[in-house]
């Protein structure tokens, strides 16, 4: 089968009890004229058992079971290894069917309003994260690929060419929102305008673009029995997006004491209070913000994978 | 060992996923000058072994098993009527260490604010909540009790002679927000005041009291395999405690269509959108909005039960 050009993944419910963008994906297959893709687009629900389930997973977070290794071991009966692999090989580039490009779509408890996503910092992936920011105003979290840490591998974007994922929270798991249901829309109607905009030669990078590095993560404050002992400190209006200072108040204990922040220079939290990750260890995420010059490189690939060709500016 | 008169227990974490309440009695655990009660006072979790695995429960909604015939049943061996049994036999008005009086402290996914939840409406249950509804302005939910139908049965205040259920969201499953820390402090602050004044021979009842009877519940619009096919419409830009007219839109449906509702009368929605009631088949409770004189002998009864004496009003 002759490899398409320019063919575009939305995955929604990649954690079954994210609920937001399985919801848009169905009402779109109802209402066919219900947003208007500039591409030839397949919609798909990530995780169909823990969707159906209302849970997050079934037996490990698919969002962390992209790993080649993970991949490549057949005899792993993990369901969500499973569903990955059979995701690749049906949408992967190299698939049955394949996609060049992925969005992938979430929603989180904090309150972050809604963001992008970048995984590792390839340059197609940063070239329409510039275009989508630009267009939508959405920050951008740059977070680095940890091989070393499960959790900070395993990413679905990363087994396709070029792919972004979407946040938008605060929202409870497990219900269909439908504020979040129109915020999540209004991202996904620009990132595809965006990649119109490409098909149709118009697309110009931002000069600069604000991104968030991602740092590291911190953990709840804890007993030696592992229970949680501090909690988000009251005394700070927003978490996310904003700077945390030394010094600033951090956690707030069961004793009452406050626990500053204790790092050298200003750091942006994001994903504070997220609820699936107290699991995981993360209280909180960590960046740096920064501005960076989206590379040009990364909208040639970009169009390349779209089957466009790059513009004069 | 001789029976206590106007011993109060507070449960946190009935549902395990609900942590708001017991990260208060955490707290007011490693602070013991945090609250003052003005009566001897037990704090506990409701479900540890949910709360451990922060899940609601592990085998069965533990605030559905306290029905006499499942606490009877010594071969059941669900792990949350091990429980209920386990609370009613230490702590239960006849238990080891009895206690007259129950605060049962819950989170919601719905928008509703802080309410007090009657179950059942027993006088004194409708006393001490015309109190609270006074003193701290909650709305007040009456729930009448269904022995046909197992989720509208079971419920862990009714093995006790008093006992009140206070709810308060939205907030997401799973995590210490500090807002909600706050609200629920106020309002466990309000509960204990009120008592305060039941011992102190201060307690007057309102006149009149505005409560909102249960009238049942509706499910999401679903298609034949159970899929949920329509959510709440966003139109209505607030659902809990805001009357629902006849005509007005109800469920935006995937196709686009709005379904209004088909009452007779007004209605007055609550729990709109809580999470964990989708598996029970419930999208939104419907009430009566309705005033009511609280009754005087309830007042008696509670303060029988606090073993304090009725005052000339």
């Amino acid at each position: 089968m002759d490899h398409q050009h320019g063919r575009l993944l939305l995955v929604g419910g990649a954690h079954g009890n994210e609920r937001t963008a399985p919801w848009i994906l169905q009402c779109w297959a109802a209402q066919p004229g219900l947003l208007a893709s500039p591409l030839p687009t397949t919609a798909c629900i990530g995780n169909p058992e823990a969707y159906g389930a209302n849970r997050r997973y079934m037996d490990r977070d698919l969002n962390r079971c992209f790993t080649e290794a993970l991949l490549k071991d057949q005899r792993c009966a993990i369901r969500e290894v499973v569903r990955a692999r059979a995701l690749v090989d049906t949408y992967g580039p190299r698939g049955h069917d394949p996609h060049d490009l992925v969005l992938d779509m979430h929603t989180t408890t904090a309150a972050m309003g809604s963001s992008v996503v970048v995984i590792g910092e390839r340059p197609a992936d940063l070239a329409w994260a510039a275009l989508v920011h630009q267009a939508v105003g959405m920050p951008v979290y740059l977070f680095r690929i940890n091989e070393d840490h499960p959790e900070e591998c395993g990413f679905l974007v990363r087994r396709w060419p070029c792919g972004l994922v979407l946040e938008v929270g605060p929202v409870a798991q497990g219900i269909v929102d439908t504020g979040t249901v129109q915020k999540t829309t209004a991202c996904l109607e620009g990132v595809l305008a965006v990649l119109g905009d490409c098909l149709a030669g118009k697309a110009r990078l931002p000069e600069t673009m604000a991104v968030h590095h991602h740092l590291g993560s911190l953990d709840w404050p804890r007993d030696s029995a592992g229970r949680q002992i501090g909690c988000l400190h009251p005394d700070r209006p927003q978490w996310d997006w904003t700077p945390l200072r030394p010094g600033d108040p951090l956690f707030l204990m069961e004793t009452g004491e406050t626990v500053p922040y204790q790092g050298e220079e200003a750091v942006w939290p994001v994903f504070c209070n997220e609820a699936s990750y107290g699991e995981k260890g993360i209280a909180l995420s960590l960046t740096r913000r920064d501005t960076i010059t989206p590379p040009a490189a990364g909208l040639e690939d970009l169009l390349g994978l779209l089957g466009s060709q790059p513009q004069n500016p």
